[in-house]
């Protein structure tokens, strides 16, 4: 499985937005993100980082 | 492995940019993404959805 865990960064700290997430597109002030089962939220702020290896989609509101 | 192939799209058509990327990062005008062994390019233009299912990145240039 390939799905990647999304966080929010807050300040120093990286605050886990959802786990297992399988979709990211972009919505008006953020990011719209959708799970393994169809479970969707909406990020708002930047995107920061993908990073697979660990995988980890990092956004900011910064 | 869990890498995605970057595209671009062109009109109708996806252009493959990058295969097993495993880093995105934002840079000015587009994003930076890096491959597997360390290669990177520099795509221009917008997210425009990430599908871990399918392992792909899609960016657009409009």
């Amino acid at each position: 499985m390939c799905e990647s865990n999304a966080f929010l960064r807050d300040g120093d700290e990286e605050r886990l937005v959802m786990e297992d997430v399988s979709f990211v597109e972009p919505v008006e002030g953020g990011y719209r993100l959708r799970g393994l089962f169809g479970e969707e939220t909406v990020v708002r702020g930047r995107l920061e980082e993908i990073n697979l290896l660990k995988h980890k989609i990092l956004f900011t509101g910064e």
